[in-house]
């Protein structure tokens, strides 16, 4: 990437230049430049903090600026979202190399704003801080606004109650694993090269991975529509439906047919519950076949996990795909919590070595 | 630094020793654990971040755990008492490499949930995320509760209020001096080996670089005095005070004789308006003289720089140190918007080598 680098410039003149970037939110009275900004909220305050370091959590050579701003703030949304709590801003810590391109931060800005922009409207980011570092490091944490409703916590979910999930399920994981396959050098590591030809094969999975545009405002219509319990998906659909049914006391069975018929074939233009992020994605491209094994065990989806009381009517964008379960009695005995057509699930994220890469498309 | 290492233990069991350091937060529904917190604030929410890199922010051969993570809160909480708020919770996000000790970690938390504690009680970390990365990176978001209030912020100074200052003012960057002159090897990097020796020789400078302890609760008090602009003092006394004037449209005059007979002579007790740290400090020690240089040119004491209207009271803690003058009608002529005892000040933040040490017992 070309043009001045942040060594160059100066923390004043990167500042200038990454604020540029940024519409601000709806709801800060006071944005950038004060000691701290100011929200008002009408509810009470929900707020997340995630980090991305580069290295385990993403590689530049794959990431554009923007996807990478993008999915820094899709990911954190998406938390604000599973408390059924409206996004209302985001803060950014950037700590980047000296030689870093100036024009690196300033695209990862326009992509934060972009994904507040198009995934939660009214949202925006209100302060930030910049600093050194050998590796790129963003943690971002995102404040959201529960407008006079409870909370929608993990630990709710009652047996009798029916499973749903709103987003993309699996795709993530396999544009990750796609990426891990074909875009690294000889030696393993992540490379450019083949990016662009992955971007035009699988546009829906490796949009899903760079990009994720969860359905952050199904989240506050899960809470109004009555959610027992919600999370997002990060580390794959087995894993956190296993610690929503710990939290809760309850077992979780899914239904490989509702998995298949709700989520089976993602893409061309469905992505996110309806959103479109402003740049990344393609349109015109036939529909990904999605694998069981990547809704089950891909990760990153960050989706919204929901359980409903029985009869009630789903949110538009959420499809039922299983059924909540009573506890043991006497728990602690090693029982799976997590169950596939009632035969025990072992719970597992996203590995590039065990998800089928050819039944992608 | 002995034992396990946070790759040795794995995630869920480093954050399961940091999660025991911490006492929760007062307003807070939900705590660690969800996707999200849940804060209850009564008034509109402030928020600010701040990130501390090992190198560039903090060196660990000087730092003990405990210390850093103290510094971390303080110099967070600060931001959110110069809006004249009250502090209602952090979160954190640390990433750090594989060989790093779990007892680093568990020593930041305490540290953190000591200094909240001791400097803004009912704050407490709700929230955080652990990570990889080359360094120690700490990224701290702090939030606090206006309460009804509207926020200080630092473009309402006018001419005529008088300058007011409250906390450490000078010492941190004695301290640093010291440090960077005496508790370094042969090559110039930092080491462990004086430390010790200082702490002995200069208790109230190496606690005030190491774990400051600004006061805190001023920041509500002087926005019920009536403050009509505020900032905490990070990077200098005097580059903080020409923010301030910028911001304000106005000029600020320093007292020489204001300053050094309220900030001239520091420690033995009176650090940080009254409030004392759990563990860092000594007792018993002679004052500190602090030399004007060190107070308008030394960085990181975060305490309070506020303006007041002329003839307000102000807060015990605050000491006037001079006066607000009207700006120039045709500004923008690169006119010096702070002057010491009415001569243009050249402002510049802590530098090593032009703080005189050997001025600091």
């Amino acid at each position: 990437m070309p043009g001045v680098t942040v060594g160059e410039l100066g923390e004043p003149g990167v500042l200038a230049r990454v604020l540029a970037q940024l519409s601000g939110a709806r709801g800060a009275l006071i944005g950038p430049g004060d000691d701290c900004a100011v929200l008002r909220h009408t509810g009470d305050v929900v707020v997340t903090t995630d980090t991305m370091i580069e290295g385990p959590d993403f590689r530049l050579p794959w990431h554009d600026g923007f996807e990478l701003g993008w999915k820094l703030a899709a990911t954190n949304l998406s938390d604000v979202a599973a408390m059924g709590a409206r996004p209302t801003a985001l803060t950014v810590a950037l700590a980047v190399p000296r030689e870093t391109p100036v024009m690196l931060l300033e695209r990862i800005a326009e992509g934060l704003d972009a994904a507040c922009r198009a995934l939660a409207p009214g949202c925006g980011v209100v302060g930030g801080d910049l600093g050194r570092a050998p590796v790129v490091v963003a943690a971002v944490t995102a404040l959201g606004d529960l407008e006079g409703r409870p909370p929608v916590v993990r630990s709710g979910a009652r047996a009798g109650d029916v499973v749903a999930y709103a987003g993309d399920l699996g795709l993530a994981g396999l544009g990750l694993s796609l990426l891990f396959s074909e875009a690294v050098d000889a030696e393993g590591n992540a490379s450019a090269h083949e990016v662009p030809r992955l971007r035009a094969s699988h546009p829906d999975a490796i949009a899903a991975q760079l990009a994720p545009a969860p359905p952050i405002p199904l989240g506050v219509e899960a809470a109004e529509a009555g959610a027992t319990a919600m999370m997002d998906v990060s580390d794959s659909l087995s894993i956190d439906a296993e610690r929503l049914a710990r939290a809760s006391g309850v077992r979780v069975d899914f239904s490989a047919e509702l998995l298949v018929s709700g989520f089976g074939r993602r893409g061309s233009g469905v992505r996110g519950g309806g959103l479109e992020p402003a740049e990344p994605g393609a349109q015109g491209q036939p529909a990904v076949e999605v694998p069981i094994d990547a809704m089950l065990f891909g990760g990153e989806d960050h989706g919204l996990l929901a359980t409903f009381p029985a009869g009630a009517a789903l949110p538009d964008g959420f499809r039922p795909i299983g059924a909540v379960l009573a506890g043991e009695a006497a728990s602690g005995t090693g029982e799976a919590l997590v169950a596939l057509d009632g035969a025990p699930l072992t719970v597992r994220g996203w590995d590039p070595y065990t998800v089928q890469v050819s039944g992608a498309v």
